[in-house]
């Protein structure tokens, strides 16, 4: 009854027989590997066009704040969300990749940004003004920090807007694959087709060692060489990248990727269904992927713990838990029966 | 017959067989994990000492960047060699990381620091001087990037002058097991007792898939939470630490580590005199590691291709050879053929 | 009647006879110039201390910036309101400075951070936690940017909520006079003697051509050779620096600088006397300074700009207007005329 | 007898004529004055083009640095001299604004780079290379730190070479004034018509009390916006600029800073007259301007410094002795008698 992160998951199997199976004879390094070749491959399906560029990185951290580095400039400001993960859990990153940008925060309920605080940071915005920071890019976060999907009509409108007022998008996708399947969405309607620029495609947390993908899509292919020329001197062009590669390729070969996410989404749905039994118990978000953040009545929370469980209190007086692909019906039968005692 | 790279070789058996060992339930993230701390207690036997403190990294560039970033203030500078790793091949993180301060070149042949470039530099210090940029750290590289080793006395002996101009000691020790087998010196011995402060302890290029350690040793141990922010703001704190713990566990057990370049030097050993029985043929550095680099008469580079070498020019004329943990001695037959052709 | 900004005023002449009084024979360049020593004489009355070092800068912006980069780790984050200068006006400085720190914002009624929201903050510091950015440092502005001034009492016991934390205190003091005059307190009473520890102290806006003084008090004095390195290579230390210690020596020779202010803050109150008279005018903050934000009844802003009325709308939705050292009574006057018309 | 620096010297009167002619109403801040307008319309003359945008700044170290801060990326290198002022002088200015740049330094007699070291390390640059830091920008200067001057025809020769191979083109003119003169050169030969892009023009030295341009010519025009972001940023961006403006002009009006340069480069070239008929006195490098590197035999220093003489020791063993617009011919004839003592 590990409910605590979806990084304390074990990584599937899979991947690991792809390193093992990546781990024969001598190949290039810094990314002109074949199985470098073989994951471009995988991604032309996967994003169903052609006009990217991608890098991969061991770290979400870094994904977001070297996708932001090309995106911004260090005299520009990102608006996010206040509980975004890029403000509150990477301690600087952003502004340590940019050279000093700020990130410029926007509320809204369940960590989604307010339709109406997003209208007014835009039409804030005045270049001419060089006193203040102007917005250059808007980051979404799919699956949000409070476990609930920006459908993808919310991502193409707001996506339009920022790019109206001359913004760029970026969308934090550390939890994507469990955003697309509460939404019956793919990878492109999601992101380029809605107008997404750049893109971080976390594999870690839906299955992975430590495997992220950075995609830059259309224009923003230009930026390509900068963003290696940032990976590399920031520690993120790993010598040996086959084993990065071979992360990727299994995870998105046969979209095991989705399967996982899918999985882990049921779980967490299971999950949900379970604890509200319990009188007193409140939803305090909608359940979009494999996060269930629940406000416990008092005394609950012990006595899950006195049972074995593992799960951490949240900032917004919830209890989140969070099931990943590893999270077995054994578990959330063993939940059952902790609830019931 | 690739002796392009140590980079380009497969990881070791024993570290896959590490990893899928340590692929299995819940362990908690960053650090927090059962193989973790297996890893501290074998740096405690490793090192001699219980007076560090470390952390792991998969990136040799950030390692050593992180290192320094904790040594050298943004108004300092750092006293290297002109062919230093960290100034010829980091595309600038170390001033990315210190936030601009800048590194100060010394000369010296094959690689290595000359002593009376050292000790003028550090004469020249004038810390009243605010125009100037003075040096706080010293960096030094064993193996150099010409594949000599510093001895331990000479290490003792720049550390002490170093030391004494109050600068801090820095190792690069990317190579460092190839330089401990020829100079048959401890870990122990080549850094803590030598005056180096920290320590960049190297395993990918050994055998491991991207595993290096910072070490920190002695009063440097008081930067440790600074180094652990500045780990987790450039992305270099993954969750699923367990999978870089298991790369170092495998390859300190029973110093794998130290076989391997042992194995590796032999190799390079044989490589040299094999190449070296070529009329014209002249080595441009000693080889104390696994690396060799030779001035080849005109025509053999082409010739050594057409037989299935591959191997890179180097700067100084010469060209670089590199064997590692995985060169078989059937490769150095074939190159012996391949010269005998 | 131009009541746009104290910036947009003239310097006071005795500022420029000292300019001229100070530009004989050589002088040593960056500071150890004659009039230098004696702007720190005039220090020690002024600050009622000798337990501080000092430097002079001609910019607010870089005081505030280089003072907090002395203050601040590039991983922490800095405690302010959400209409401070350094977070709204300067384009970013405190990040550049500090090498990527975050500015935490706080709430609180005109431009004074609320208590609660204070002691939330505080509380919420968790130094373990190495994914969020800790708050480091707590900087207050005084006057505030709402032209209210706080107390004495209300600083020291902010600052003494934040020294209990472990935060170091800022103040920015870009018109630190005109509190100083509204509050009938010495600088030693609101600065050293409340926990200020470090302070920057304007005379632009009160009549200098350009010159802020930065203040280290007590431990921060170990800071100084860090500050004078940073001020060195962010272009903060003029060769010819006896011409912004002339500046300062005019504008504390006989408190110029207290009178000045004192002379600019009773214009404001006249000001906002006169405007008060019209019905459905309304001040929006309490006037305890030389500035004036008054909301006006509609068509009243247009009345006063065909009538040569110079001045801008604020973003809480008043009108600002800013009276000067060089407002004279023949302006409010023109004032007055202009609103009985 | 004070030929300690030119940075000792005090300000032309004319230019404080202009500062109080300058403080008269209210003017714009930031820049919108009628005096910066002013200034405008006398570069147009000066530059002989209307194609440039400017910027004013009291500093030598911000102009080079800011003027470099948009010339160079934070993954690229600027070639410069060893000695030059950007390296030697400047505590890491460059470093700090352009977010971690390296400054690649060339040799070369006098200060002046060699034309085959420019060669060699322009043609080593490949930008495909993801590990080096590619030299994006050459920076030369103009009175050299040894005092010599690049005729028209080296720095258009050094410039086409730069402009081939992909880099832009910087001059630091913090004497440019002196080697225009000795050189016979008008601006726009030495700049713009040369091949320069960017101009930090220097009136500080050559008489202001602190005042530089940094000059965008032709297509870096369109870093203008930039420019100004990043000089807000680092608090060069004073509220009262008239004051600058006004130096500018006061210098520029009736080419006051060439007069003041010409001066100052006879009086050097008398005292390099006089110092030579003393037996065993060599001039290190060719008097091109307002300074003198003369190796004196021994006791000679002494002598003259007893006489009053105030001067300093350079690093290649000779000593600087600098002339300014307010170095008289009575001081040339204290030398001379001190000389015949």
């Amino acid at each position: 009854m590990d409910f605590s992160s979806d990084t304390s998951a074990s990584a599937h199997p899979a991947v690991l027989e792809a390193l093992a199976k990546a781990n024969t004879g001598t190949q290039s390094s810094y990314g002109a590997d074949d199985v470098t070749e073989r994951v471009r491959a995988l991604l032309l399906d996967t994003l169903e066009t052609d006009d990217f560029e991608f890098w991969m990185c061991a770290s979400g951290t870094a994904s977001n704040a070297l996708a932001l580095s090309v995106m911004c400039s260090p005299t520009g400001s990102i608006l996010c969300h206040r509980e975004a993960h890029i403000e509150r859990d990477e301690r600087g990153a952003p502004e340590f990749f940019t050279g000093g940008a700020k990130l410029h925060l926007l509320d809204g309920p369940s960590a989604q940004i307010d339709e109406t605080e997003l209208r007014e940071a835009l039409d804030a915005i005045d270049r001419s003004f060089v006193h203040e920071t102007p917005a250059e890019t808007l980051s979404l976060t799919n699956l949000t920090e409070s476990g609930t999907a920006y459908p993808v009509d919310t991502v193409t409108h707001y996506a339009a807007l920022a790019k109206a007022a001359g913004l760029t998008v970026h969308l934090d996708g550390a939890r994507l694959a469990n955003a697309l399947i509460s939404t019956g969405s793919s990878v492109a309607d999601m992101t380029w087709r809605a107008g997404v620029d750049v893109l971080t495609l976390g594999l870690t947390k839906t299955g992975a060692i430590g495997c992220e993908l950075i995609v830059l899509f259309g224009d923003m292919r230009a930026k390509y060489p900068e963003l290696l020329a940032r990976a590399k001197r920031s520690g993120h062009m790993p010598p040996k990248m086959r084993f990065l590669a071979a992360q990727a390729e299994a995870m998105l070969t046969d979209n095991l990727w989705l399967s996982l996410a899918a999985q882990a989404n049921a779980r967490a749905r299971e999950f949900a269904n379970a604890i509200c039994t319990v009188p007193g118990v409140r939803l305090a978000h909608s359940v979009d992927g494999n996060e269930v953040f629940a406000v416990l009545p008092e005394g609950l929370a012990e006595h899950l713990q006195k049972a074995g469980g593992v799960f951490y209190p949240w900032i917004d007086g919830s209890h989140r838990f969070v099931c990943s692909w590893a999270t077995t019906e054994q578990e959330i039968d063993a939940l059952r029966s902790a609830l019931a005692g």
